[in-house]
């Protein structure tokens, strides 16, 4: 199989954008297949596309390549960078977009492209995705070694991101993101939640929006229709979700609101 | 060519569900196209997505795969299916999404997926379209056969669609569905009326939102500009339109809504 | 590699039809990669797709083929035409689609689909995309001449275009586009402003929603966030925007309002 290239943006799909992303990839790697992990990162939200990634990054094919391009900065001094993490390679510009997946593996590597090679004088001032990260990724993908468009560096960016924080009374979380199903996904991993609340699932209470749910469940299909539920969402996450509804409507929740998570 | 993949699912682009779900097939068949049918199916509307497969399936490739993925029950007891219906193969939940293709082929064969295999003790509860149906597509795909990933059954849970009534003014329809352009689709196929009415195209009328249509026509361009009109559409449902406007907005009109067809 | 197809029209996503127009071009000519450049083009609106298609078409391979389908006119008498530019093929409907990326190349050449071969007799009146386009891109790209389905003409239907109007003041434009960020791009090239405003960049001032925006700048966070900016886009198309905001909502401009570009 030729090395296929993962996309993720901001740029949504109204535009040609990401469309002639993929043609410059297809000029320098014709046989690589392009899959969308999605472009409806809010516009400019770095946390958001972070996220998204960390949630993608463990399913791609070992050796993929990622174009992950959220860049409020373009045509700044901000880096554009390469980085090895977890068996993939990852294009994007240095603003923390490609920090939480590479602070995940120890032994990530990074490189910041050099000027020449796809950082050409010519470049656009506003459209990197299509001059600079989508040449670099499909480079790489066609085989070419980081060494022969970047140079390396010892370090991204950090991200900072909400942790939980543990109160008198339980942990507080913030809500991350909505999803397209209105669940809302919270701040907090399965395997960080022990050291966090020592407690079994079925003792877990959650206080969100003047509500009060009781244990920890599997699914949503695990309460009621219409019913407002808490469970590990398939990223690891704790998510709050509603049977069968949308939980950011009925519970009246959105990204940066807190949520308080106790035991009975 | 490699066995291509066309995906349905009510998962949205907001979020790298489905690149997720392309991911794992590339895993497993790396030279499989993966064609997206639509992911915007109104979330957990099973008869919707219904609708737009059986539109979708006479004009794929023989041979192909489909992953279909509408399934509020995802985490319950429902069971996960194979289908191989007008020489294409389906993966799917079994809860009536897959039954109106298999219904128009007598010669249908079903199976169901087994426990092992794709069906794994550590997938998740709430998303089986990355841990279960697309792993099943693409194993399918590759050329496995559905012995070795699933058992022979008799049959589907079938879908409750609304069927045309008969009343003494003409035939009372419904509206099943309304598209990007805001046309509306009603619950009658070009191959049914003549059971239901039998009359000549142009003395068939209309009867929707206070408004009287009269005559079938070929294609909205054959009223003016602004007007309503009905037709065959290309799936030989007809369809309720307004030329060079929205239909559903124009006429106050929305799925599950009734109109009256009758003759002059 | 195959040669790829690349896909625009104002379909959207939430239907089938795209993913059909795959099916059909997968059976014609299953090696091809299969490139959306946009299916959100506004219902209808011609000239929309025109400029999008007139941005994307230098990035993409050469040999490629476009097939590109907003189509009011479906199932009328408007031709089906192929278009050879600038070393890539078009298929769409000759009502001004093609037009400007057609003569931006003095050597352009011009096809109708003749009836017969992709033009069937038993085609639907309401979806060419799925009937006639995607076959007739399908065929060109598994390489097969236009004169195996089409005939020579001499020129295209022409699309209008509102012109950058000089007058005692400055140059009157119009804004042609809202993009995904809501930047506004506005109707004058880079090549075309020494014709028209002769005067160094820092100079330059736009009146745009009772603002008055001093000196051309190379991108929008060369203003602070929140301040307006106008620059050259990656269209080479004059644009304005607001750094880290939505220009379109923030200055309350749609496209057709008109601004003034002046100088101090």
């Amino acid at each position: 199989m030729a090395t296929p290239v993962f996309l993720l943006s901001d740029f949504g799909l109204a535009d040609p954008f990401v469309g002639i992303m993929k043609a410059m990839i297809l000029r320098l790697s014709p046989e690589s297949p392009i899959v969308d992990l999605t472009h409806h990162v809010p516009a400019c939200d770095v946390r958001h596309g972070a996220l998204a990634l960390e949630d993608s990054l463990p399913w791609l094919p070992a050796g993929a390549v990622v174009c992950a391009v959220v860049d409020p900065g373009v045509g700044t001094a901000r880096s554009a960078v390469v980085v090895l993490t977890q068996s993939r390679w990852l294009v994007g510009p240095d603003n923390g977009l490609l920090a939480p997946v590479a602070s995940a593996d120890p032994a990530a590597r990074f490189w910041r492209l050099r000027p020449g090679g796809v950082i050409r004088p010519d470049r656009s001032a506003t459209f990197h995705g299509r001059d600079v990260f989508a040449p670099a990724a499909a480079l790489l993908a066609a085989g070419n070694s980081p060494e022969s468009i970047a140079d390396p560096i010892p370090a991204l960016v950090p991200l900072a991101l909400p942790v939980a924080q543990p109160t008198a009374d339980g942990v507080r979380l913030v809500i991350l993101a909505r999803d397209h199903f209105g669940n809302l996904t919270l701040n907090v991993r399965r395997h960080e939640l022990p050291g966090l609340l020592p407690a079994e699932s079925s003792r877990l209470v959650l206080l969100a929006a003047e509500r009060r749910l009781e244990g920890l469940r599997r699914t949503f299909a695990d309460v009621p229709p219409g019913e407002p539920v808490f469970y590990w969402n398939s990223a690891d996450r704790l998510e709050l979700a509603v049977h069968g509804g949308n939980a950011g409507r009925t519970l009246g929740l959105a990204p940066g609101d807190e949520v308080l998570l106790t035991t009975a």
